[in-house]
């Protein structure tokens, strides 16, 4: 399957974080940026810059509607780019934030959204230092769009990456996968099931680093954001050469995401998270990992969710009903603008 | 003048890098986010990162038409990063790259796009390490928007900014104003005027770097894009707390940029350029500064067009006809979409 068969067209489902997405990086971006940085399409770029190890990241943030429960487009911004620089093994310092409003946005909207990235940045303990603000005309953009970038310094000695992880190490995840996937959904089509929905969007520098701090087994992580926890095992998997065994059964999924996601025939599995990881950590730690996450704020739901097995590049889910399915990137059926 | 008393809603000229931008800025980015390195509005943050002074810098490009004669989208988006990151005196090293694309974009659109990035990436000797793409469906946006990020680096001992200029200082500029903003204004309104005028946009960092090199004597510059050298000017007048007084009739303006300008109204001096910057120069060393810029492919059209002299903030513009006029930030008549 391939984009350029189907369409000459971008398609929505060239921006779910699926297949196109993947084939639309390759084909297009990869082979004319072509550098062995881009190439790793990691969370974060890590490089030497004059003998410090340093990450930058960028993402661009066009969730509708631009305020959900648990959160908003600036909070989102922020967060986005606190844990993109985290789960590369990055201590955030500096982020950069550009605005791209439509004409007409309330100013009270865009007060509101500042404020909430300045929230977000005093938690992380981040600054804004850099910034730009463009307006286009009313219908050229759907009130506000925000791109961050960020920079952050890894520390000395730790060396995170997909050469890391070996078999026999466990895969845990911080916590209820699917919450802000359907918290935007839920919210832009009014469908009601707003009640006990909520984003799980927070900044995870301080809990990652407390992990990381204290538990030097941890060999990679990554966030689960666009295509979900599905879609990051199976970049994992394939990027490391090995299996990820994932049992159905360990997975958390909040009650309230569960049932949302039946009534609507969503896999909370393929569902946006904008406060999940995922860590691969050797066995021998998995306890350690466990307590120092469900000692912080954002890891009390941490729990063993499966393991790395030698193989082919791989996910195999050990379902609840007792067989075993293979999970694939996200194909088709694309949720546009949830982040 | 304030916006709030004139709007609760964000207008097309808080996008125009004049006055309106400045107030917005002011009155909620730096409310929010204050700290001493945004505080600065310069064109890129500059930080001790470990040790090493690093710039970083964020700019969102949303130019319509997206291609135009003399470059694209994509052209503008490495040479506005790259030549931000320049002026501040840092040697541009690594790019990161946002993409908001509009369903239905055309794949060979992106393509030639993504080509265009490339190759002005290959003649500033940078790369682009980090990337996102995100698609929105269809009226959501305007074809494509890109924002670029950058990390560079500020070669030991080079010290430029608000506090180094001193009366007697010369403005110096590496060639004719306008050509940008004019350009992009007349392919998009389709003026028929378009046969002899072409975006100047470049990739300055060589051009600043031979300067800067070769003349100690730079105290500092500024990229004259929104807004243009008008507004350059007054925003380094007013940081400087001094005067910045401009021979008109130094000011170089290509001819047929002159010619479509006066034809429509417009002032060359408030017009974007993308290929353009200011330097402030110790007058014994204006001659040297002269020599490097006109030696190099992007300053052949190198002049002095002014001094600096002790003052209050004051832009004054000595006018060919003799007299002397105030430039103050551009206010009112927006030209969206330029950038």
């Amino acid at each position: 399957m391939s984009y350029e068969v189907n369409s000459s067209r971008v398609l929505l489902a060239h921006g779910d974080g699926g297949l196109l997405s993947r084939e639309m990086v390759r084909d297009v971006f990869l082979k004319y940026f072509s550098n062995p940085l881009l190439g790793q399409l990691s969370d974060a770029a890590v490089f030497q810059l004059k003998g410090e190890k340093v990450a930058t990241t960028i993402d661009a943030f066009v969730v509708d509607p631009i305020f959900f429960p648990g959160g908003d487009i600036g909070k989102l911004a922020v967060c986005g780019t606190v844990n993109d620089l985290a789960v590369s093994g990055a201590r955030p310092v500096y982020l950069s934030a550009s605005f791209i409003i439509e004409e007409g946005l309330p100013i009270a909207d865009l007060e509101r959204i500042a404020a909430a990235m300045a929230e977000a940045c005093a938690e992380a303990g981040v600054a804004i230092v850099a910034g730009d603000t463009k307006v286009v005309p009313r219908g050229h953009a759907d009130k506000i769009f925000i791109t961050t970038s960020g920079v952050g310094v890894v520390p000395d000695g730790l060396d995170l990456g997909y050469h890391r992880p070996e078999p026999g190490d466990v895969v845990i995840v911080n916590g209820g996968m699917g919450n802000h996937g359907l918290t935007v959904l839920a919210a832009r089509e009014a469908l009601g099931l707003e009640g006990g929905l909520k984003s799980d969007c927070a900044p995870l520098n301080h809990t990652i680093f407390q992990l990381l701090d204290g538990c030097p087994g941890v060999k990679l992580m990554r966030d689960l954001t666009r295509g979900g926890l599905a879609s990051a095992a199976k970049e994992v998997a394939e990027s490391c050469g090995m299996d990820v065994h994932i049992e159905e059964a360990s997975v958390p999924v909040d009650r309230e995401v569960r049932g949302a996601a039946e009534m609507l025939g969503l896999d909370p599995l393929y569902l946006a998270n904008e406060g999940k990881f995922l860590a691969i950590v050797t066995a021998g730690e998995s306890d350690r990992a466990l307590e120092l996450l469900q000692a912080s704020p954002y890891g009390k739901g941490a729990v063993i969710i499966g393991e790395v097995r030698a193989g082919k590049g791989n996910v195999y889910l050990q379902t609840v009903l007792g067989g075993t399915k293979f999970l694939d990137l996200l194909a088709g059926a694309p949720l546009p603008r949830i982040c």
